[in-house]
């Protein structure tokens, strides 16, 4: 047994270049870098990516918000001094402010949210936290404002740090409703002919696909909040090329896709209401390097005001999420091509 | 932009040992190896595992069920025609598994589960799939199955051979009620004073926060079968170390952890229904000589029955998750101690 | 305060005919007795009804399974001991099934599953119950078979009777994945004249609105199953006019709406997989009578195959689900119509 | 067929009296009226009943939020498009406050959340509503905001005037997290004595049944903020003898039972957080007498502020709720018992 410094290698493509517009990137094309252990990852956003660069515009990125939150929780007496104590906290925002501008420049606390059950008060803090992807920062606020609050409210007994009303890498409905990370909304309206030629496929065919597997397969399944096909493939790869906190996938792959004939073309989107992600504070020891190079070529490494190099990092990440769900769509639209390209792919690799 | 190998390399350590029985590894300590960019995982694993070595036989680590599975869906012209097909289905499990071994000499067909949606059939195939994770293997099985389901039943109409009940890598329930991976259940009994000593807790401080965060506090946010604090972590980290496909963390980190005061002492259980690991097809390229070695030190690579160092790594995987779950609910049971160990340690690592 | 007997008179509006064919009722045209403090649900149902008798054959209906089931659970030592008592109640089928005749005439053990946690086992048996809804059969059956588990395993501990793996009366997925009461799915396609004479609407808006709302907008609420409009006003008035247990609505009400447009036309489906009906053991004290004789007139108090009577109820059942979601969404696709129609209908009703 | 007025009569019995004190209800004793088919339920309440007269200040309840909600949605041209309209919208909550005045006189807009997937945006408008249950007046309020909406943002087209994000008699997350009718928590502090005289049970036994049932089970269901045992019969009983729309027991039911030892003594907790009650607006037709003659004798038909009434209501049908609860986890600690009274019930009523 040793601690000595070892790595895990994992495989790394740059795929693209993919093509933007939007409220955060406008008219830039960029490639991104995937780091999988599935190597039919690479052609298979590489061929979304394709499609992007044939259209008008591109992928239209709209970042719709972003925060991180940290939820507590005390226990009371009983529910109404619960109650009294979460009417208190609502009045105090800027006294927290305070609280957590002592424990960090960047933590700006947005909203609250409060949920009761019995004695026990949870307290979901919301922060936007700059460049980081904010964990450790939200951790650090809500670790300088649970004594403030149990000393301003000493009926408030400590329950914990972390009350899983966050909610941090679980399966939860919470985050997107509430909203944690980036949410990033991918849009792409693709020509007949670009369906047709590049995917292989037809634009009724895909909305169907997308209707039946993604929405009624997903529901049948019991599924919460997840319409897709596979998300988690993507975010995982360009998260461990990014240096990010890859487990956060779990809430990340909860996002909907939709696909739509319009005017004949195909009006295909991907929704990631929990993306979470961060330019600053990634990879350490072994993979510092390398992944500060993936950020400097992803152009996330700029002088901008604070939150922006996350910002553009967030919507690259969603572009791929897109190419590689449009391309596996297009691909089982079709019998056997999904099959044939594994095995293809697979074979090439050995 | 190019097309040449490169990789992320995720810092590596190897932890424990882990003391284990149960019914696949009895009677032995093995350590584990964790990739991951979260410095503070080490030793919150490192802690559990002193904490089971301490107990006598360790983490009892059970096997419960084993498949993978892979749902396609079809198209009917009603519903009554789908259910005559899947009645028809039924009756024919051992034709299938002719048509399974034309596609693999491992996959074994165990069961399959069916559900209707108007006129859409989605057929859930459920293998046994040696010792490898599976899902190459299941898809290639269901890409035997379907031409011969829909020669046998020219009314059926090909849909996809992914219809999302599968269901992979995205949050459902299905795949906890009808199982996906290996299941297994990790327990320990700790003793008081090693709870005090070294969790710096008691077992009704952890038993509480467990009630209350865990169960509690997911079901508040809206949680499916996630009782959990922080599974992902420590899934992630195993499955990059051993080659695994790690986007199945989505669905591996729906369990339930359990925590009990028996006669002083604390119950300790985490559940893991949908464990997806396997100890072949690991790995690609840059990673596979890092994966191999990593899987030759866990003992996964000794001449056994098909599945067996399967099932071993499951239960090694199983531990290490257990390991990280109790280490960090004992820490969250003390105000403070989860922050300033954030702190230490990313300041040691710089 | 007094125990006199005393009712609350709910009105009741009997709504039809419905046109039917399918696998139980083939060629019927049946009206359905809905009882509701709701009054706009009655021309609701009735439009979908007028729709019904235009189309060829009505509403195809398919009952696709049908099973009650009650989950128990035992704790055992640990893991290992839960396992082999659930290895060896998979061998003893028929012995449980002796049992289970000894408690009632008619549950027959269809099948059981089982689930882990920790040191405790959930047991769901699942019975057919022939025409009674079965909820005090299976749960006399486990009354029955739990003491004779426990003599047999006397390693294994009481738990509970109901565990909740049942699941009874709560928002869970096991029900729809597993099955609990009748599984009924209900097709119409609908010529295009008729949606635009009779809904005053299109397949096309009807589609998407389908799409839009049931799918996505479910999906963004945090859904569990629930892809429709409201199942659970149907559910809720026919259950009060036939003597069933109502609170039965929460898992009745999880089901699936499609809407397709199919060569220029409306194809419209339900799917209900957790109708809980029975057409003996209906009603108690003052409203027997009443549902005695609806029961009479909707046919089901024939002399006929034990089980068939119910199954016919569960159809009409399904029938006037369908006929009501049908008339709600075509009715939102117009802008102001849902709401005249409230205005108009609850000014009458003075 | 005849549409001539009928009805349906559901057995009802006054149970009690409750014990009540907290910030709605302080210090009454007050009976509840429970219409059923399922007459067991009577002397279940009626058990709880006793114990909340036999404990200091009896039920705690506490009201924390009250509020009506409906979503609609319209569709963009393109995510950039809606997510301008959102931020416009956010800022017009007085003008918006306008419209709904002219549309009702007690409906208030307390808050509004929004969800994008695609260019589609839901709008979820959240009121109170006074004494109503409020489903008329935030449709209402709907219909006359929509309009309005639409003439200001010519760049949105009408979606629906209920998108289902509300989320209305179906099983999701939102309303539990977001609020939809009164959240009411209800606790109850039992002596063990009381325990063990009038329920037959200890703490440690309903505690650990709450643990093992209530979170672990129905965990294992894939339940979704479901955490109890049977609010949904209560619910419905209560519902029907009031002439609310019993449907909504749908998301009424999903809430979260905790027990919990103190001292020796059982802490005892329901949390309601989507109790939708009304003192007006109540039943209609044949029903009407019946629920007016109930509100009457329940207090809710006193002069009070606009609201207060139906908060009076709420309470009180959460103390039935916990009545119900406590009773049946206490019954199903013991082997046997449940059948037992059923049985016995059952055939006391033939």
């Amino acid at each position: 047994m040793t601690d000595q410094p070892l790595y895990a290698p994992i495989p790394l493509q740059w795929v693209g270049p993919l093509r933007f517009s939007g409220n955060v990137i406008d008219g830039e094309e960029v490639s991104v870098p995937l780091a999988t252990y599935e190597s039919p990852l690479w052609p298979s956003v590489k061929r979304g990516a394709k499609v992007s660069a044939f259209v008008d515009g591109g992928i239209r990125a709209t970042l719709v918000d972003e925060r991180m939150s940290r939820s507590v929780y005390f226990r009371a007496e009983h529910a109404g001094a619960a109650l009294a104590a979460a009417e208190d906290l609502r009045t105090r925002r800027e006294q927290m402010q305070e609280v957590v501008s002592g424990a960090s420049r960047f933590a700006r606390l947005v909203d609250l949210h409060v949920q009761h059950a019995g004695n026990l008060l949870f307290v979901r803090f919301e922060f936007t936290t700059g460049d980081a992807s904010g964990h450790n920062m939200v951790t650090l606020a809500a670790d300088h404002l649970m004594p403030w609050i149990l000393q301003l409210h000493p009926e408030l007994e400590y329950g914990s740090i972390s009350g899983n009303f966050c909610s941090d890498k679980k399966a939860t409905a919470v985050n997107g409703i509430l909203g944690r990370g980036k949410n990033v909304v991918t849009e792409l309206t693709i020509p007949r002919r670009i369906v047709q030629r590049l995917l292989k496929s037809t634009p009724e065919a895909i909305a169907r696909l997308n209707t039946e597997k993604n929405l009624i397969g997903t529901t049948l399944a019991g599924g919460l909040r997840s319409a897709n096909a596979h998300y988690a493939n993507m975010l995982l790869a360009f998260y461990l090329a990014t240096g990010q906190d890859a487990a956060n996938i779990v809430e990340g792959s909860q996002g909907i896709t939709q696909a739509e004939v319009r005017d004949g073309d195909l009006y295909f989107a991907c929704n990631l209401p929990s993306l979470i992600v961060g330019s600053v504070g990634n990879g350490k020891g072994a993979g510092l390097e390398t992944v500060e190079e993936n950020l400097r070529r992803l152009g996330c490494r700029e002088e901008r005001e604070p939150g922006a190099n996350a910002r553009r990092l967030a919507v690259l990440c969603a572009g791929a999420v897109l190419c590689g769900e449009l391309s596996l769509l297009a691909a089982q639209t079709n019998p056997g091509e999904l099959m044939a390209a594994h095995v293809k792919i697979e074979r090439n690799a050995r």
